[in-house]
């Protein structure tokens, strides 16, 4: 059984979120047990009855991280749901540790806490895009603002051991963003890090070379490596897009009655769009190079959302990122 | 009478599109005189009856850049349309020059040819974006990969002074594009460049802080200044973002009759939507801080896109954005 140790008390609307995404996802998963950090009281009188107890285990906690704390202040605070949350996966009492609760905290605490896996130098965050053929996954989105080429292929090796844990069936297909896919194009750190993946050979994955922001979505890549702060940018300028074409577009069905007409007879294909699209598929990012993953819920997510998360989790665990990882490193 | 320069033999499909564009932008505008650089035989066949003598004048060249010309080589062949499109506005002959070719032959030799503003130490690469209130200028979009805070300072002044010389009503709104709005976030360039905007008063804009990816088509601000690298990974990113949703929201109308059904009640609709979105409104790009402007249009853009790029041409110059640029640099 996969154990998942929870930070209860993170993000808006927890815990109730937290505790019936848990109850959503052993709806459809009898492998997982929930270790859950946070006010016992509270959790205990959303959970029982509703989860057999044998599959989950309450640790009671009378303190939280809250969003205003900066990384320090919530560091320095050793009794926390989300410290006490990653003592856990520390001492292997738990596989992975998922909190919706402050982003910042979340990364210093896990960083204090957890070891590097060894010869990785630097930590990544990432996180999955849809794309025409299925999913990717990119990195870094803003751990680190400046990156070597070190760093971006140990992000190649990363990236596509998350992708073959997730996705056991695809190939991972390792694509460096850039402004053009020319040879010449780019800074040094991209060019180097394009000459030594181009000339290694690895098993972990097949190079693809530069991927231009207009193609991200194609599907002809799905591991998408880049430094923290494009990365930051083209994640967060994606969404802005989106939801300025989505926005647009109910404005041009309200606009006149024959347009509203039609969008009462589309709701059903309009339905099947947005769940393609649905943010809380895509919810959260994973921060990799640590000894245990770490997983971060978006903190304005629902409990469906959630339990997407904790699915997240559990192929993680099933796919044995960590070993993966190691395994692959060049 | 402004004077416009066009190198007629750039991009798919010309001259015909370039002179049907410019049919087109004459049937609204009379305030417009246009410098045809190109095939004298071509160009005349496709002008002569549309457009009275008066409005028009064809200097016969003999030679053209191709697509797969490098820079350089296009460089080296003065006898080009487009080399004697810039020549134009180097003498003075012209205003303004256009050209719808070769986007790296057209500002390497725009570069040689035409002088710098004073105290801009670097050109830059701006284009406009649509956003929820109106339009915003964007740059730099790839002509400096990397940028220190001087290139970004002046960024702000020449993208404030294109957005002053387009909608004249407008106030410009800078802001910097960062990973996070605290003041901590960013690398060294952009802290230093958000201290010295934060401090210095100036007449051409209002300086508004950092704005993060999801935010740049909100309009709450119509200036963002960002490096070459970010700048066109956040361009080209919206662009696939924006292709990638149209075209599952298409797939989810073809998917039931009652899908199409409604599309096609809905297509009035839409095609408000699509006109809010289309390409051909901002197509193209303009380069800044030489001495004249110079305006890229696409490649595939057609005779329409083509037109509205001519509009952009006849407003920079009645907007007097070079004189702006000087007034307000700082």
């Amino acid at each position: 059984m996969i154990k998942i140790a929870l930070d209860a008390m993170g993000g808006e609307g927890s815990p109730d979120k937290v505790i019936d995404g848990v109850i959503l996802h052993h709806k459809n998963n009898k492998d997982s047990f929930y270790k859950l950090f946070g006010n016992k009281n509270q959790i205990s009188n959303l959970i029982k009855d509703k989860i057999n107890e044998k599959f989950y285990e309450i640790i009671d906690t009378n303190d939280r991280v809250k969003d205003s704390d900066t990384p320090l202040q919530a560091a320095k605070r050793k009794t926390t749901s989300m410290w006490q949350a990653i003592q856990s996966v520390k001492e292997k009492k738990s596989d992975i540790v998922i909190s919706a609760g402050n982003t910042g905290a979340l990364f210093v605490i896990a960083k204090l806490n957890l070891e590097m896996i060894k010869d990785i130098s630097k930590p990544a965050l990432s996180a999955l895009w849809p794309n025409k053929k299925g999913m990717s996954v990119v990195l870094d989105l803003g751990a680190n603002i400046e990156c070597n080429e070190k760093n971006l292929i140990d992000f190649s090796v990363m990236g596509s051991s998350l992708l073959k844990s997730l996705f056991p069936y695809e190939t991972p297909k390792v694509a460096l963003l850039n402004i053009g896919s020319e040879d010449y194009k780019g800074n040094d750190t991209i060019k180097k890090t394009f000459q030594y993946l181009n000339e290694k050979k690895n098993d972990g994955f097949e190079f693809k070379g530069y991927i231009e922001g207009n193609n991200l979505m194609n599907g002809d890549v799905n591991v998408i490596v880049t430094d923290g702060f494009t990365g930051n940018v083209a994640l967060k300028t994606a969404e802005g897009t989106a939801n300025f074409i989505t926005s647009e577009l109910k404005k041009s069905f309200n606009d006149s009655f024959l347009g509203k007409l039609s969008a009462l007879i589309n709701i059903k294909n309009l339905k099947s769009f947005k769940e393609k699209l649905d943010p809380r598929l895509y919810n959260g990012a994973i921060l990799l190079g640590l000894n245990s993953p770490v997983i971060k819920s978006h903190g304005s997510i629902d409990y469906i959302g959630f339990s997407y998360s904790l699915d997240v989790c559990y192929k993680i665990v099933k796919g044995n990122l960590i070993e993966k990882i190691k395994k692959n490193i060049i």
